[in-house]
């Protein structure tokens, strides 16, 4: 294309400068997207205040940004199922394709993934982006830009509920009511789960929780859980708590299945394990989630406009990373890449 | 008791007569039950029409009906979950409780199992019976009678479904839109599936299968079934006819899964198994399915009453079964034991 | 019977009498067992020292010992598998049948077991025990009585490789080589997993595990366990150990399984579970192993003479319980009730 | 290389002919092997006899053989993993690595797989092949030539245990014991299958499947098979037999497994699914399965060798080929491509 477009390039802690680049070609079978909508997650939060996750340190500028969605606006020459036009929800991981876990079908476990605002891949707090075409999934008229983006947290929440197997007669406990959380609480009410409780300490995000399907809620801050509350099959762990943890694991039911999403600073002890033969995992992002996320917000069992609190041009990226910390309403920013003042 | 209910028998073919019989006592952990509501199958009316199913005779007269639903009378002495009073859908099939089958949890598959209605058991074509109390289970208040005895059948279709996990991102295919096959619509739907396609040859119960979810219809009297339709995850196969499940397992994915809930004189060649690899189960009713379909009907995701075409009180027993041939419109019939005519 | 028999009865803190009871009539399904061994577990030892084991607390005298075989000498009316003469191995928990866990299969997490030398329920230390038929498991001759006594703990080694299918190409860590962890060495290798490491601090018992079938061991106490050692698809874990559990996690692949045998004051860090997705369960007793035990035992796959290392009668039980924290060198003490000094 | 190469090149029905062709050079991710042993497969003598199998027409000359071992002498630029002079075993179909199937893991499914002697893709009765690097598999010392190229067909014996998830405990019944049957035998045996029962019409390959495990035969022309001769959790069908299957299918237990391994005009009764709820399913090839199988083979737990019946050089294919069906004693012939007479 050979024109500039305009990023948002975190240089330092809390240091985000708007930036001009090279619009980049697509690969031969690449696809590069016009961004429109782009989600803040509390991993973009967590690199704009500490400038590393864990392992992974911000060594050069790095763009930000990983739930996003737009329109395909070139196509390398060997792509054969998308075109230019078609409105994309962007799986911001692309995996070798050849490794041990990739060959398995676990491409979310691959050691080489290149996956957006994870040092040193850049991100989609940016005009325009390339991905694999098989990264682009095509959208239904029905998902909004925002909902598209939104795709990406839909499928760690679909992911994790897979994992989990609910399905009609299963009791299920979400511990921690943020947007993950919200999420597993509207999945698993799609999945039609017979009971879902809810904890958090926040009557702001139970009152979410309330609207998005859970049968009953309680706040941890003001009585403990208990198994009057909810004799659980599953537990969807979102919190990264370690009491809300440990108070969870008391309410599983023996055979049960604990899913670790929330992380933190948690520790279990194995006695939870062993008397009730819980069968505990955790999860990494997701595989083979997008098609099952998008039909369940294209058909409206999953609704994601309800957890947009806040829109924000490509200038205000400090504005929407900060929402997170200072709003204790906010839920969900999104940044709109091409939208200089939304 | 020691009095006196009526109950409908069946002495021979085409041959039912109004008996009276003592009230049985409920033993030790039995309840007594007054029948509210009993739904009309095919296996009554095969049992009517030909006196037996396969290995199954009907030797000395016997109480057809095994989908029925009333109101607890009496209680025997050790029973503690259960009260005078509840209302409860009555799982038809009491296993032994020790055989292999029984101890791996497999109870449906119980070879000394006591199953209402099948040769030499009596049903529920009866004023009262009596139960196993862990075979009676509460029902909600949101379920009528009629519903909570079509927890029968639904139980049929949880129990299938759930053998196939479908889930959000299955494409599933039903072939066959009897009352087994909208049940199967309905719950297909209730887990969150992506795509539904239902076949049958007769517009009026795939109107049916629309209603109740279906996303789009095949009458394949009028156009063979095609890739075109659909590309199936899963297949749940309620038509038992071959010409049905051969274009039904054309149009299967790799690794896809079978489930053939229909009975009938078919015959799969392994071709189609090989090939794609897929899994291909049978269902032989259903076990620990009572709960989930309960808590389904309980709360709306599947809808029962508009399965029930026609009432009968218990001297119309005839004409309930009759109906099954005579109208081709019919779904299923409802008999209502304690009113002669309702 | 009407005639004494003699036990050795745990009437406190290191405090066991030997003495003389009726022998008990069998229930109208339970069969008298003339006891011919009995293994001496750590959890006898444990309640032999501290007079409790977690909440199951010993508050009356009580017969300790739960790996027994023997001889059927009578059986109730009801009985038809088993006769009077029959070499029995004896699994030493009877669930109640009817709960919830039962009906699902889980028979070891019935909360209403009744497990020999459990509090309150005595064990095996005895002439004679009855139990009922269906956990009397008949043995073939090719199995000594010590052999049959020690399927009890074999079974626990079967029910944990069997939930963590290990397999062909699968490669198998196993921590502590005591006896449970010589026994998972030994289903490892009978299940022709590919690959099998041992750790333990004691070179004594890591012999064991080579002779047993490890292909390698690892002296954790001369140096650390590290991934050039094994990079395992399955963790059975059976040393109780904090230190042995981490560095055990940091050698597992994506996706891998980690059966938690051993009990102990460990705690989990859940990144572990989360980056690879692990999947991480306890074991409580065993469900359904016998017959595979009995199975394994019998072929010559599974070695069990080779564990006992010492040999008591009814009145030296004090002895074989002592000779566990005296004799670095034990492995498994057998107790034999009928003969007074061996 | 620039070097000719001689290849044994079916020309037509019952036509092979020895033809030279240039040496390949292996692609940047590919290795040059030279072929040591290549085992005859039934289904090289179906194309040499008919020309065809099902939709897989051989239209221009094809070379033969897809079971081949053989050493690397040459290595595509990228190859990273493998180095000249490694004795390696082929798997012989490569997948595309980027559809759906493949995506999931299941590559044996990969519409696009290019598989060795399937039309139009040559395969190894050649003096060298080229093969991507992640289909050469390294094999250990202990592992002759011959028993290098039977890991192909081992593989497939070993994907079907594992479908059928055969384990300790397991009651197994293999019928049909040509070499895949032989093999599958091997398999349930270095899994601990309690019990492995088979099935054929030849005494002679009878006596064979004693030999590598079974613990009972029945010839079939003799005596019809019972439940008395094995109640059966697992069935390995390899025999492509209708009266087989069927006589088979009476002697599974309830819940039990059928893997439908052989391949033949068959048509299965959907009765024998229902009421027992079996799972059936089909192999096509195996995916991820040559570590395990070479390490059955490299430690001994599978017996290659014992199946080799007869030696040919690569101008004695023809030789090779009639052997199969001339011979009645004959199980596998070895073609040693440069040997032209061994």
């Amino acid at each position: 294309m050979s024109e500039n477009q305009r990023l948002a390039v975190l240089h330092g802690i809390r240091d985000i400068r708007i930036e001009e680049r090279l619009v980049p070609d697509p690969g031969p079978r690449q696809v590069l997207v016009k961004v429109a909508a782009v989600g803040v997650c509390g991993s973009d939060v967590h690199y704009y205040e500490h400038g590393r996750i864990a392992d992974f340190v911000v060594r050069k500028p790095l763009v930000l940004g990983h739930e996003a969605s737009g329109t395909i606006v070139a196509v390398g020459e060997q792509v054969r199922a998308l075109t230019v036009g078609q409105r994309v929800a962007l799986e911001p991981g692309v995996p070798c394709g050849t490794c041990r876990e990739c060959r398995l079908g676990r491409y979310n476990l691959c050691p080489d993934v290149q996956f957006f605002a994870t040092p040193p891949v850049d991100g989609a707090f940016a005009e325009y982006v390339v991905i694999d075409e098989a990264f682009a999934h095509p959208i239904p008229a029905s998902l909004s830009d925002e909902a598209a983006a939104l795709v990406e947290p839909l499928s760690v929440a679909v992911w994790a509920a897979g994992k989990a197997r609910i399905e009609p007669g299963t009791s299920v406990l979400v511990t921690g009511a943020g947007p993950i959380g919200l999420l597993c609480v509207q999945v698993a009410r799609a999945r039609a789960a017979s009971r879902i409780v809810v904890t958090d300490v926040s009557d702001h995000r139970l009152a979410a929780a309330k609207r998005m399907g859970a049968h009953d809620v309680v706040n941890v801050r003001e009585r403990p859980l208990s198994t009057r509350d909810i004799e659980a099959n599953v537990l969807l762990e979102c919190s990264g708590n370690q009491a809300a943890v440990e108070s969870a694991l008391r309410c599983m039911m023996p055979g049960g299945t604990v899913v670790l999403v929330g992380m933190g600073d948690v520790a279990l002890s194995i006695d939870a394990f062993q008397a009730k033969e819980l069968w505990v995992t955790g999860t990494f992002r997701y595989a083979h989630a997008y098609p099952a996320s998008i039909a369940l917000a294209g058909s409206g069992s999953v609704q994601l406009e309800g957890l947009v609190t806040g829109h924000f041009g490509l200038d205000e990226v400090t504005g929407a990373l900060e929402a997170f910390r200072n709003d204790p309403t906010s839920l969900k920013a999104i940044v709109h890449p091409n939208s200089r003042a939304p």
